[in-house]
């Protein structure tokens, strides 16, 4: 099978891999112990930027030596991931998943009993180092994360060689993939991109042409917002300066799902410039709105962990602004939380035609 | 907003839900409790078809009748869905999800203190009750299931006046909707369908353009499969002819995979006949590949659970065939399963170069 060309991209991450290995083997060469810094990712090392909008890592950085017991065998390891990862992926034009990953270094150390890897969750990390270390994005490393999530809209993109454009694709809509790293905007024509978390809503508004009347790109998250549609919203709002508004249920399940994609979260804290959207607004379903639309009787009684997780958002450094601690105050004290499909109790078409083009109207959003 | 055009498919459910209600209409009119028949969907009337290879419902059928204290609410609630379907969605060419649907109906009956429904899990049974007794799917009654799944091969479809082409949607695929009973196949080019468990998988193998060497259609169910991707594998393998091979891990979980799309599934034998696809065939992974294609290091320990799951399979009447019963020993007695990214331990082209082409060649199926 013939390589796929090397996009700029894989050239550059190719010898970033490369760069790693010949520190490594220099220091061997000069009868240093080998070892290579990286950023800790841990909580004290994450902040909040205030001015720009997202959690980012700050600068403390830890070392990782071959020569110290505790660190051998996960130097070992990133030392095996990077290399394949630059020899069967990037150099090879190949992609694949953590889960595979695992299985193809999985193997015993000739002439010892000792394992490269015994599960995933020895490997997943390595490649998270590697993402922080190099500033690269997993998804740059030819690493598929899950997919999920659907787009449709007035959006041409080439992808693979294939001009696929967003408002003819039926029913259906597009499958976000994984990597939406080598997407080209072919064109981009939308007002503001509407980004829902459920895709029963996602479907109603499809269907009744809500995109075309609105002039929107109409994206699904299907739940938490995988990878693939994070850095997919991020790329059509930064670059095409296309505002972005998320709908999700009124609870703190939603708000976390809108604080992901707006702020980043702490797991991929290293990554926020790019997953992360600061410009997002949220547009509902909030707790003001449980009032204006008369949906008190469609709410839902809060439990205790989702009032417990009100509490802990409340206190995030990202949720300081007035406006999100009124919400969260409301919710705590009403103890009621609500669905979107709440909405449909008003009617099935409540959403298209009167609460969506209210809201943005009027550009009645949280921050 | 302007209705859409009814299907004649629409017209069709539309008046039996008509005569549904005109027939108690009448009993009222006469003085006659109100009533109506339906098939009993419970264990004892399920019974397995051998030469349809299919689940089915037998022939027994129950009585719900308005004037009996323990059906009267059930009865209520069918003749509110039973209208609510038929004035709301069908004749309005809506189409929405149960749990809008459930919000939608949620009231209280005026001059009471009773809700028409209290929680969802009243309203869905309610579906499959009218699905089972006027023998409609739930998607013609415009109710749509959850989505997941994609697919990509030589196919043009048409879909709401768009005309998609399954070959040209770069590295994401088209998404394989809830309601596929009016897509329009084009054209159809295919030799066979591979239906894929994993999206992993499906990506790595649409990666290598393995569908278009092989002259298949790619599919992914991601785990179990929607009802989307049941029935639109079965209207492409039934319709056009094309056989149908399945891919899932060698465990129960990915057998119980297969035999929901050949056999149907106990839930929904009443509409086995458009979900299942009975001369489907399993490709792997089977027990045999473990042996023949060396992966016996990266298999995992079967739990309990696992084992439990495979004895119970083995005395299901459509896991009778020597094949499976030899099948499901071996990995009772093994005690082992594996996963399909075991493959991958053999370089991440020998999916794609070797086993696939191999196995499919030899015709190499479980039955």
């Amino acid at each position: 099978m013939p390589k796929k060309k090397a996009t700029p991209k894989d050239k550059e991450v190719s010898s970033k891999l490369t760069e790693l290995g010949k520190e490594i083997a220099e220091e061997i060469k000069e009868g240093k112990p080998p070892a290579f810094k990286m950023p800790v990712r841990s909580l004290s090392n994450i902040h909040f930027n205030e001015k720009k909008q997202q959690l980012e890592l700050g600068k403390t950085y830890s070392k990782r030596s071959f020569m110290n017991v505790a660190h051998a065998r996960k130097f070992m390891q990133t030392m095996l991931v990077a290399a394949w990862v630059r020899n069967e992926l990037v150099d090879e034009g190949i992609t694949t998943s953590l889960r595979d990953m695992y299985y193809a270094l999985k193997r015993t150390i000739p002439g010892t009993k000792e394992n490269t890897v015994e599960e995933q969750s020895e490997s997943d990390p390595i490649v998270v180092d590697i993402e922080t270390m190099l500033d690269v994005l997993r998804e740059e490393l030819h690493l598929n994360a899950d997919v999920r999530g659907r787009v449709v809209g007035n959006v041409v993109i080439k992808d693979r060689g294939d001009t696929v454009d967003w408002s003819k694709l039926g029913s259906g809509g597009w499958s976000i993939p994984s990597n939406v790293e080598n997407i080209e905007f072919k064109s981009v024509d939308a007002d503001y991109i509407l980004l829902i978390e459920k895709n029963a809503a996602f479907e109603r508004l499809h269907e009744d042409k809500f995109w075309v009347d609105q002039n929107c790109i109409l994206m699904t998250s299907q739940g938490q917002a995988a990878r693939g549609v994070r850095r997919l919203a991020n790329r059509l709002s930064v670059e095409h300066k296309v505002p972005l508004y998320i709908f999700t249920d009124g609870d703190a399940y939603g708000w976390y799902i809108y604080s992901v994609i707006k702020w980043g979260s702490m797991n991929l804290a290293h990554v926020s410039n790019r997953l992360g959207t600061s410009n997002a607004k949220f547009l509902g379903l909030t707790m003001t709105d449980i009032e204006h639309y008369g949906l008190d009787n469609y709410t839902i009684k809060a439990k205790d962990i989702d009032l417990k997780r009100a509490r802990e958002l409340k206190e995030y450094p990202w949720f300081q602004a007035p406006e999100w601690q009124r919400e969260i105050d409301k919710m705590i004290k009403s103890k009621k939380k609500a669905e979107l499909e709440a909405l449909s109790s008003k009617g099935l078409r409540f959403i298209t035609e009167t609460y969506l083009p209210e809201k943005i109207g009027k550009k009645d959003f949280l921050p």
